[in-house]
């Protein structure tokens, strides 16, 4: 089957830098003042340019510094453009809403910001996440099973026929992606290695986005060997602290390339590269 | 027992418009430009000061208009602090994320923008909730049952004994606000008045926003009859395009007395107002 263009384009990311890695874009507020995130940023991007596959900036970060940081996220995706050509860009917003209003925030996104993919919360349903899934080279990562330590208190309520909330989250989506233009992945925290080889299970082909490794604990080895797809692909881990504040540029570079190539290393041996 | 002080200033903010109304300012990108938002919400500010409990700007709709929306929108709450100080102010925004992100929204909200609530989507549980719940005088509406066609694919599945979704969210933000300062309330849309009153009966004194009335085809009358709590308050009664495109001033402002006494007269008739 052809892959969709969503999927072309993050495939192909993935294949030029020969890496899954992916840089979350994440300015602290007590580390990085509003003025200086753009420069901030810009030193991130070219220190990782060739080693990444994508980069994910948080909107909060951006948001908490005002009409400053608003527009510092649009020239920081415009940098990444400049920069790292390449790339995927996904805007980590989370959005969510009904009908028009959920239009507004795709418009935000890929329109104002630019950015190739958002993340969106299912929690909706299927009509409210397909305003973000409307153009075939752009799309969406829904929450799946997310890395914080409260993420069971919806997601592993039983449901059905007994199987956890996020599987049949993951089940819908594969059908929300189906019905619009296979644009859309989802979003598995590295911290739970056993609940993303479920979903991998349930949804071989969907790209995942990986957030949780670095500061947050996650475990890098179980995570790529149980979530990447048949051909080694479909997997962006995402980092952020551990990069982007590792040091200077050799050091961010050196955080980023060490990242890759354990990544890359934790790859399943039956798999062609 | 003594309101949260969260609790006490929405109380008195409907005490002192004797209303239930919740104005949406939501300026539709297609009608308003961007840089004519805060005049045309400064329109509907003045034209409703009197006869409302609070306004709520949805915060796609800025997004959309980039750093002139994102200014727009801190001063049009500026303009709501000066126009009606009584009123409540409710970011519609429906954030969501863990632990340091979410903070950074809270932050956003309540000091760059300087809103008294934000909606907040509860998919990623109660750690993840409760970063918007530290400040006594500021609080969160939670998603529960939201007012599109598609609610129900994840909010109406069957858990745990079979109860829906969205009832165990209730309950589960009911125990998120005590464990908290009393300062959650939920979103349950106007479309669903069943479900609403199943809401209610479950979290007997939470404040429950309301949309969906007016153009999305809510029913009013029902409700407010299933919705408010037992002393007749406890329910935003929230419409948007309704009201702020209803024409000139008289045209707005007759568009907001005609709810308030509208959802005021549907306040069961065993109520002390």
């Amino acid at each position: 089957m052809p892959q969709s263009p969503f999927r072309e384009r993050l495939a192909s990311a993935m294949d030029s830098a020969d890496s899954l890695i992916c840089v979350g874009l994440d300015p602290q507020p007590n580390r990085t003042a509003a003025d200086e995130i753009l420069s901030f940023n810009t030193r991130v991007i070219e220190a990782t340019a060739d080693l990444v596959c994508a980069y994910k900036p948080q909107s909060a970060f951006y948001e908490v510094a005002g009409e400053l940081g608003w527009r510092a996220l649009r020239d920081t995706i415009g940098a990444i453009r400049r920069v790292a050509p390449h790339a995927f860009v996904i805007l980590d917003a989370k959005r969510n809403d009904i009908g028009n209003t959920a239009e507004a925030y795709a418009r935000a996104a890929f329109d104002w910001f630019g950015a190739d993919a958002l993340t969106v919360n299912p929690y909706l349903g299927g009509d409210a996440v397909a305003p973000f899934l409307q153009r075939p080279d752009r799309g969406a990562f829904a929450l799946c099973r997310t890395s914080n330590p409260g993420a069971g208190d919806l997601q592993s309520l039983r449901v059905g026929e007994g199987e956890p909330l996020y599987l049949s989250v993951a089940s819908l989506a594969r059908g929300w992606a189906a019905n619009n233009h296979d644009n859309l992945g989802l979003v598995v925290g590295a911290t739970w290695p056993d609940e993303l080889a479920q979903v991998r299970a349930r949804c071989p082909d969907m790209p995942i986005l990986l957030p949780g490794v670095g500061a947050q604990g996650g475990d890098l080895e179980a995570s790529v060997a149980a979530g990447v797809d048949g051909v080694g692909r479909g997997l962006l881990v995402s980092a952020s602290r551990s990069v982007i504040y590792a040091g200077d540029e050799e050091d961010i570079r050196a955080a980023a390339r060490d990242l890759r190539a354990a990544a890359n290393a934790a790859k399943p041996a039956n798999i062609s590269s």
